[in-house]
């Protein structure tokens, strides 16, 4: 089993932009009110077949220390700010929001994503967690993501807040890798084609 | 690679209903003209990361040959009905619409989901795939699916008629297999754990 190996950065931007989310299989990241109880917490007793793959997809293990900065829209703060403790150690975290008052020591506010792209750009950063629904649709209109890795929950939620959005072209991907998790989730690791 | 055995009719019903579908990335089984082109005829040039899986989910060339009997939508119906040669061979196919004139040979018409239902147990149905994105959310509502198999192409295409939509409740799902093919599709087959 070999990992995928993480993508390069585009020729006219010295940052990557990556996703890393999971959705159910009716392409929702959370409910309406926001919980992800059926993403975290799944209800027990399904036996999932084992399926072993030649080249993996992406898994937070050993995707998360390859992210050097970590950028959030206003609802995913909202979600994890009060989780103790701080879920993301000492890797910088940015939030893109209009309204968040600057006041969380642990992360950095900006109010745009022109801003994010420059704060990005001025800090060095190379390897960017983009997270967030409206935040990574966001990116992917703004042409801002190399790669995508979708981990899919095996369960119908009905409704929610949706991962994928409008956008103005059709968005094609490569696949890189995919496996199958022992609690059934497929995850897929997929390079963003840019025209 | 061993194939992932046919579902077993549930207790209450002599027949199973089984999904084998295509869908983009973000959720689309069609364009909003009915185009499948993306899923059917993909832009070349793509090399999609050969992967290989101990347990592979549906593929056609196997899935369709322990299929007894075909049910549709009256949009798939208008989709594949001046396709030549017919797609189906000789497997009886179904076709639920209040307003499609019964006069096609090849196909039965019905009127409703409880008339689809009590023609395939007439029929002595054992196997049936359910097809078009309105007749698999009736039948996922009214607990007749017990497979659902999904070929995630690796596109995103923004807009068009979704897979998935209203529930009543969660369905859980096992995952049974799970593979990628050579046009990068990621073929995962699931169980529905009816409660």
């Amino acid at each position: 089993m070999t990992q995928t190996p993480s993508p390069q950065p585009p020729a006219d931007r010295p940052w990557t932009g990556r996703v890393f989310v999971g959705v159910s299989l009716d392409g929702f990241i959370a409910r309406t009110d926001g919980d992800i109880g059926w993403l975290t917490d799944p209800p027990p007793g399904r036996e999932h077949t084992t399926v072993t793959s030649s080249v993996p997809g992406e898994i937070w293990e050993t995707y998360f220390p390859t992210i050097d900065h970590l950028l959030m829209g206003r609802r995913t703060y909202d979600t994890i700010a009060t989780i103790q403790p701080w879920l993301y150690g000492s890797t910088p975290v940015v939030v893109v929001s209009t309204t968040l008052p600057d006041d969380d020591p642990r992360v950095a506010v900006v109010r745009s994503v022109d801003e994010a792209q420059r704060l990005l750009t001025e800090r060095g950063a190379r390897q960017v967690y983009v997270d967030g629904g409206q935040l990574i649709q966001s990116f992917l209109r703004a042409g801002l993501i190399e790669e995508i890795t979708t981990c899919w929950a095996p369960v119908l939620i009905d409704s929610g807040q949706r991962l994928f959005g409008e956008l103005d072209a059709d968005v094609l991907l490569t696949l890189r890798g995919c496996h199958v998790s022992e609690t059934g989730m497929v995850h897929a690791t997929y390079r963003v084609d840019h025209s």
